[in-house]
């Protein structure tokens, strides 16, 4: 199929032009909308020719030039961090996990909002962000009546197309062609009082169409491109993180036998990165069959479980493979195409889903106090890391959250297991299991002050374990109050003693 | 209507006991599901007696005599303050309002489980929090059936009926005997993964039956009382309150204008208390009519809405009335009868039914952060206040989250504004409106340190302000990151300040 036969659509093939021609219809200042989650199926040619753009414009001095940015989540160094790099972005939103992007969050030179990823299209539907003027979205293809084949993610596109002034499209000829009829787009969505029940009741139900509608008249440009996703390499599985994996098994296959999980689990949301998809290695090799997830990405780990048959079906909002995963996914893509579904990520994520399914929330934490409060975006309290992505729809919202993480950092520098985390993402009461190398703590039913007995002799490494046991057996002495046991002065002195020692 | 008549089913009738005689039925360590949701609908006597038998039991010497107490949410002195007064509680979940039960938590001599109250259910259904042993619940009458008829609350009641072995049923003949109807109790629920989609689209919407199924063969005792339920007396708005209610009307009118949200505005949930109350009482002041309430209590503030058609139909799980409120129910309860509608905890505080009927959350704090982190329970980060309640369930999954507060407590001593909050319960990331009697501050769309300068410029007090300024200018100087900047030898400085000085 050659590139140009990709779109079909006569009124939109008059649109075609280049990246560069497109990049100049955005707008200093302009809200613009952007397809892309987790690396996957993020616009290729514009951002970069727009990066070009605001580097020339800024180079000749004038009014700064900056745009603010709207994804699904994460995206490439094409974009976050094409733009990131020229100073281009003034906001971004809701997620990005870029190093430029990062830095420049950091040292408070671009606006970063972290929102939970089930909420972002409520909040532009419900013009609470302001008026998206332009979208510039990735499809795989453009069909005869104008409706768009959605390329390898789907995120956020149905809102950004149906809320901003103006679209770009940008039409990837690499995507698989076999991409068609794998999405499942819902329109029964509105804003309140108008809401209805989402009917979908097990991870393979359908219940929207395969194509995004597309008002031709928005679309002011095509551009075709021809380029992979990021398509990030995956580490294969270390000793911790098959430690990790194993803990996560035993615990699975325990509930399995005293009858609080069906053999077949419940449906599996797996974030993303190496640990979450070492679980998903461990339990292709345990004795599942026929899971189900409904999860926000496909990673390779969710591709061999679909072959192997421990999965029968995933549904999700993206792919996120590594370049050996997508060589199998093309290779094998007809084997996948009935088991995967890929769905926008306000539904996705969305609370009434997770909540219904009961979903088994499987995501990572960078650390965990005494109590079981999660930080899973902040490094020593003040610095992003990536974003609360959809953890926390899920973990709030299913029927169990498990939180996963090495039990130290920085080669032992830093404790995963704090007395105090130094930002919280995840309350104590959202998070139910803790797993570390180390072993899993089950907070279910517990107080605070023996959930610190469980995750001080479960989850925290030999190294810290007595000091994090001192803390809390002093702080039970001071008197201050028992529910939560606390010393004021030294709740954070762990993360100041790593800021100025640089070891916890 | 005589009390005897109230109980129709004469297999039930021959099981009628004293209070003194039921509460032997109870054993040390028992798993006890108590009915009761904000001083509504808790056991008036069985508890008194078991506390007496627990007293009793333990001045004679041996192994001590208590037992693990799961509720709705807060009861009463005659529930939580007798058997607390005894030390006859091992374990309490999922919310408290008793200072006898605060203070043994917070002096560690009770173990707490703060959940979120839409949660609950389904964790004991799970099998999460162990057996329960025995449901000791109060009703308003039994058919001849032996199904029962709620009083004046549902809470966890449907739930501790369907998983207690055993069964003590109080029948309260000062409950109005035409409170029957006005529940709707839904047994659609079920566990993951046959749990189908809850289909209710508008606060009025009735999807169950009137009354609560009961198996007659598991019922133990039945116990007649006559008594009020706790009806704890509201202050008349002061200054205070009134200008946090005009805050939040002027908002709301400024929302309907530019079209963010309907002219009836969306279902409004509101926690109970003073604060709340006078928001209510302002609301009612206001342009507004036919107002609609998803929520978890009926306060008096509803019932002058619903007589002054302000609001149309209140749907809650429980009553918390005044005196005078409960003398206004019962003189016009022909006229409420039709607008008001109590559901169990589980549906009232559905995840599913926030976000689809897009509540309007408006929950108290005790303290904010700058960054717009909410600490609603924790004293000082260590002592329980109460617990999260139901805030978290409206706050995370409907349209609009509102936290209000005085800028101060204790006369000035404390500023509910701070650098850090010292315990999270509601993130940053579903934190969208702060307000006290200085103002309003929208944090919708903002970035961390955008947020800070709304919340000292618009919430905090005059007295605290160019403190909390200068901590923020001195975090963004210190150079440890400016996505969240906090100075980590300083941030809980305010509250140690507190601890050891008396003032913040």
């Amino acid at each position: 199929m050659s590139s140009t036969s990709r779109i079909l659509c006569s009124r939109l093939r008059e649109r075609i032009m280049s990246a560069e021609q497109a990049a100049e219809l955005i707008s200093p200042g302009a809200n613009v909308g952007m397809s892309g989650f987790t690396g996957a199926g993020y616009p290729k040619a514009v951002p970069a020719a727009l990066a070009e753009r605001i580097r020339h414009h800024n180079a000749t001095g004038g009014k700064p030039f900056r745009i603010n940015v709207w994804t699904g989540a994460s995206t490439a160094p094409e974009l976050d961090g094409a733009l990131a790099e020229v100073d281009g972005i003034e906001m971004r939103l809701p997620f990005q996990s870029d190093p430029i992007c990062r830095g420049r969050i950091n040292s408070g030179t671009m606006e970063y909002v972290d929102y939970h990823l089930s909420e972002v299209s409520q909040y532009a539907w419900s013009g609470f962000l302001g008026k998206m003027d332009i979208a510039l979205i990735e499809v795989a293809g453009i069909r005869e009546d104008g409706s768009l084949i959605p390329s390898s993610s789907v995120g956020n596109n149905k809102t950004w197309i149906e809320q901003a002034d103006k679209i770009i499209l940008e039409v990837n000829a690499q995507q698989n062609a076999k991409l068609e009829g794998m999405h499942d787009i819902y329109y029964g969505t509105a804003l309140p009082p108008n809401r209805k029940p989402i009917m979908l009741t097990h991870p393979a139900d359908r219940i929207g169409e395969a194509y995004l509608h597309c008002p031709v008249d928005k679309v002011i440009a095509v551009v075709e491109t021809s380029a992979a996703d990021r398509n990030s390499p995956f580490k294969a599985p270390d000793a911790t993180s098959r430690r990790i994996a194993e803990h996560i098994l035993e615990f699975f296959q325990r509930e399995i036998e005293i009858g609080r999980l069906p053999k077949e689990l419940l449906p599996i949301q797996s974030g993303v990165g190496n640990i979450p998809n070492a679980v998903l290695e461990g339990l292709d090799a345990g004795p599942f069959k026929n899971l189900t997830a409904f999860t926000e990405v496909i990673q390779d780990g969710m591709l061999k479980m679909l072959k192997s048959g421990t999965l029968g079906v995933a549904s999700a909002t993206a792919f996120s493979l590594s370049p050996d995963g997508i060589r199998e996914f093309d290779e094998n893509i007809d084997l996948y195409r009935d088991k995967i579904i890929l769905r926008q990520q306000d539904i996705s994520n969305h609370p009434e889903l997770a909540r219904r399914l009961g979903i088994i929330a499987m995501n990572g934490l960078i650390e965990a106090d005494l109590y079981g409060n999660v930080n899973s975006t902040h490094i020593m309290g003040s610095r992003m890391m990536n974003g609360i992505g959809g953890s926390g729809d899920f973990a709030r919202n299913g029927y169990l959250s498990i939180f996963v993480s090495p039990s130290t950092a920085k080669d032992g520098a830093i404790s995963s297991i704090v007395p105090m985390v130094s930002h919280v993402d995840h309350t104590e009461h959202d998070v139910k299991i803790i797993v570390t190398e180390q072993g899993l703590a089950d907070l279910r039913g517990l107080s605070p002050r023996q959930r610190a007995h469980a995750i001080i002799n479960n989850c925290a490494h030999p190294d810290f374990r007595e000091r994090l046991l001192d803390y809390f057996n002093r702080a039970c002495a001071s008197g201050r109050g028992m529910h939560t046991p606390h010393l004021l002065d030294e709740a954070l002195s762990w993360h100041q003693r790593y800021e100025t020692e640089g070891r916890m």
